[in-house]
């Protein structure tokens, strides 16, 4: 690993953990085991760095949440994937993020005291939101959904219940507990399916809570 | 306002906004207009204040979250209060709480560094998760909520919404989002109950859309 991944890797786990504000150069420095002249020579400043850290965090994400996304047809299918994978591939990561999700990080500590830091992690955000809100419509469209789901308010349950489920997961660690959360927005999901599924949703619900 | 209330109160808004660990016993000494001597005289410890303002940040809550509960008899609508209280009167007092819900600013601040003050913390989560089950298992046997409703996937999907839409809130400051996310949960609730009072639904659906 050259000292610029190290600084990115060892910046990565510092955010996650401590946040931004509260993470020093010096921190950063003794963490990728360099000095200020090895920091300098790679990063203008520590917000330079934010930057750059920003987005690997959010190739990671993305890597990680959309894996194997292309492979599914159906949109409904889509979402229960990137669900699974934010799960098993994501908030369990802690070779990148040992803190919890970085992005509820830097929101939680940004929002007031760098609004201008703040507006660029918000992109992901409203990524996400898009990216759901696409796959509901069209999961309508082809009939795995119920013609009167409001999409707009589905998305707003399976955003906000991924979000709490992160924050939930840094207060306790429990993989079971971050099982439980997720797969409630996967069973809520299935129920927007057509009725006359139901008997699938029964199957899958009892294979999920085994 | 006594000088030891000042310092409550400011600490209050300043662990709300940034941390209590990046907030330092300086800061509480210039926002409460004290000195090293004042701050000692009242507190033995930065944690020893910790806990105090833990303690009123959890009777602000308790005042302002569970208002009004007393007087309604019905499961369901105290769940329903519950969620436009914490909407209504929680998450948008910016007089307490000005960087949003303080006990999330917590958590994801102390998980990893203070897990000694994080349990403090997460009793508070464990509270409300039990109060919500209580009322969604009482709704079920007076039949305002459907037989097959799974208590624990229902407590899963309001409290890690409630959780979501705090962080979402603190993060674009807007009201209409906010009311977004929480008539989403509220009308999450509403699909809980027997079918036949489907048409009741309805009508209050489109209230809330307007």
């Amino acid at each position: 690993m050259s000292l610029k991944d190290r600084i990115h890797h060892e910046s990565l786990k510092l955010f996650s953990t401590k946040g931004f504000l509260n993470t020093s150069i010096s921190d950063i420095m003794q963490a990728a085991d360099t000095s200020k002249g090895g920091f300098y020579n790679h990063f203008d400043s520590k917000e330079d760095l934010f930057f750059e850290v920003l987005a690997i965090a959010q190739g990671i994400w993305r890597d990680k949440v959309l894996y194997g996304l292309d492979e599914i047809d159906s949109p409904k299918g889509k979402i229960r994937k990137i669900l699974e994978n934010y799960r098993d591939r994501y908030l369990k990561d802690d070779f990148n993020f040992p803190g919890g999700c970085i992005f509820v990080t830097f929101s939680v500590e940004l929002d007031d005291q760098r609004p201008d830091l703040m507006k660029e992690v918000a992109h992901g955000f409203v990524g996400l939101k898009r990216l759901l809100k696409k796959y509901l419509e069209e999961g309508k469209q082809v009939g795995e959904l119920r013609s009167d789901v409001n999409t707009d308010r589905a998305t707003e349950m399976i955003f906000s219940g991924m979000i709490g489920s992160s924050v939930l997961f840094s207060v306790d660690k429990s993989s079971d507990s971050l099982n439980k959360s997720i797969n409630s927005l996967i069973l809520y999901l299935d129920g927007l399916t057509p009725t006359e599924s139901l008997v699938d949703i029964n199957i899958e619900d009892h294979l999920l809570e085994i």
